[in-house]
């Protein structure tokens, strides 16, 4: 096994038949296609001549048999499951990459910096059980062991789940890695948007995972009669939630780092005729500063607060969801950034607006991410697409980066 | 039975108790309760001296006994249904202010200039069947026979309903006035809006009945992961249809004479965290002045058509309906100044933003409305309301009118 594109693909398309019918790929946690893909993988990691072992939490991790010139561990990984039809590479990609040039280093008797582990974690998208990062979370001891008794819809446990795939949930707590043996985690994702392929670049640097808010937005006006209610006499629910709109995608457009979108909305009476009397709305709100993401909150929940009150417009708010960003690690970032250019490669610094297994990792070690270049920015989707040469390319980096890598900062 | 604001809330009182079980007023066309009204409305006739008669569309008739100067007669009038759970003053307002007023009239003994009838119209609102101003239409000839064969949701005939309330329809066709024998058609109503309450008059003199259009649009944008597509690359459907609805808003406040909304809007996909991919909307543009309404409508498409292209959006939209209003007879409107003016109430001017029985007669005969004021513009709602000091003016006018009017112009 040696480093090529076509390699990356052929072992990911094998690895996406491990799906429930299509279209795209559908693998939640214990289901039995996730508990068929577990050997195969082992059987893909051993060929790359690592040594294997299912953690408590239904990880696969493949040590690199090598022991490096320090003792300090460095992780490289992403996750085995996927969302509802989802695509080939959001997950898999990370674990196959780093696979692939673990298995040409090993092939070439490469002695690493430090000692190296290959995690496929067990769950990180949080599709079957309402919790996510299951599989990264405990490496940090930050997993909450009531998850445990999460259901899924039919009254199956997140512990019976584990157990399905050769899990042992009631040692999860002992997965607890010392933050002082650590070098570092690193994660190989598909961009999920479009900034690589505008820009024309096979990879990027994430220089943070993005943190994330949410709102629950409600508009009070009046009901009226649309043709006999003056305008200027009108409380038109609408009128208003069309400003709050307008308000968070000009905010964010004039803002870098920030995104936002009001995702959902909805209008009640919802009547052609008639001027509305309510509306529900979401705003999201995400950006790796959590202080500009407070800024840019605070900015425009005030200027939406003037907009209703010039249109004599109720206001209320609730905050229903807040998890705080990630910085990259510098020095993961400047190790990427030495191997792209020893690939001539310009190093493109984006934010990941997504959150990853890293998040959990963060609380562990520092993180960094490589970034691929994904057709028109599509994930969680089965048009989900790369090319065999941005797969190369990703792995070749990868292999550079551990072969120059300072584990000691 | 002589005018008094009294009076005419104990008819108006006693009429609501002619629907089904409350909160406010239910009587549709052909409903047991629209016919039990029937013989109640004729002995309030008869009361007041007038000569009754139903017509082949169920239309109440009673005629002013003492034949007018002139041979031409002057229609005054309004509905007997209501829409479901409406108010006690929508409709038969109309009918009892003219009744109270012809009643005084008649124990006077007085000659009029013109021959004087009170309908009330059979049904106007179009609650139980697929079509409205089926009282009047005939009158004006404009009543298409086919309508008879429409259903409501029991599968029942219009047909079959006014046969219910003692009408004859196959004899429809026959109702049909000659534009030659008419003096005009005035209609009191409540005036639906706040207007009167806002300037503190009873009463208010309507210049226009106003015509409606509607359109269906349709914004195009694409969905997408909320975090990961950098803002400037958004196809957001909803920051597009918030433009609509601003431009909507905005061109309407701008213009006199000139009301509109979008009163129903729906969003897909409608996650929180998905960029919104497309939005269906309405637009309802109403203003008595269809060269207007024609010169606004343009200038919104061509300000969306805008956004929409600046946003990369794509756009769909259609006419879904579109009705032309009608201005009240100068001729009427200057009699009904008159009259205020000899109970020193200074004419205000203003449309009606609603559809009434008038938009039918136009088409035989000059026509004019009188609105009287109502509690915080609130109609089609259990909660309408006006004083008996504003119905018991209303009635004063009424019969201030039809003393002085000239019905040859």
């Amino acid at each position: 096994m040696k480093i090529s594109g076509q390699q990356i693909f052929d072992i990911l398309e094998e690895a996406a038949t491990f799906s429930l019918p299509g279209p795209g790929v559908t693998r939640v946690l214990g289901s039995p296609q996730h508990k068929a893909l577990l050997p195969k993988l082992k059987q893909w990691m051993q060929q790359a001549g690592l040594e294997t072992r299912l953690d408590a939490a239904g990880n696969l991790i493949g040590r690199y048999p090598i022991e490096g010139l320090s003792k300090k561990t460095l992780i490289l990984g992403s996750h085995q499951d996927t969302v509802v039809q989802g695509g080939k590479y959001d997950g898999m990609l990370g674990i196959v990459v780093p696979l692939v040039a673990l298995a040409e280093l090993n092939a070439q008797k490469a002695v690493l910096p430090c000692n190296v582990e290959l995690i496929a974690f067990s769950d990180e998208e949080g599709v079957r059980f309402p919790s996510t990062l299951t599989g990264s979370s405990p490496l940090a001891g930050k997993f909450d062991m009531r998850n445990l008794q999460l259901k899924d819809k039919d009254g199956v446990t997140l512990e019976q789940a584990l157990l399905d795939i050769g899990g042992n949930p009631e040692q999860i707590p002992a997965l607890a890695r010392n933050p002082e043996d650590m070098a570092g985690y690193l994660e190989v994702h598909i961009e999920q948007g479009p900034v690589l392929e505008n820009e024309d670049l096979p990879v990027g640097i994430v220089s943070a995972i993005t943190g994330i808010e949410r709102h629950s937005v409600i508009v009070h006006g009046e009901a009226g009669h649309a043709g006999t209610i003056p305008m200027n006499m009108r409380k038109d629910a609408l009128v208003g939630a069309a400003r709050i709109v307008s308000t968070v995608d000009q905010t964010c457009k004039m803002t870098d780092s920030l995104v936002g979108v009001v995702g959902s909305l909805s209008v009640s009476p919802n009547a052609v005729n008639v001027v509305p009397a309510l509306v529900n709305l979401t705003i999201e709100l995400r950006s790796p500063d959590s202080k500009l993401r407070a800024r840019s909150r605070e900015q425009i929940f005030a200027t939406i607060q003037e907009h209703a009150k010039e249109l004599n417009l109720g206001l209320e708010h609730q905050m229903t969801y807040a998890q705080d960003g990630v910085e990259c690690s510098p020095k993961i970032q400047k190790g990427l950034a030495r191997a792209f250019s020893s690939f001539g490669i310009s190093p493109r610094y984006l934010f990941s607006g997504a959150g990853h297994d890293g998040l959990a990792m963060s609380y562990l070690t520092d993180v960094g991410m490589l970034f691929v270049r994904c057709k028109k920015g599509v994930s969680h989707h089965p048009d989900e697409a790369i090319t065999m040469d941005d797969a190369e390319t990703a792995a070749r980096i990868v292999k550079e980066f551990l072969l120059s890598c300072n584990a000691d900062g």
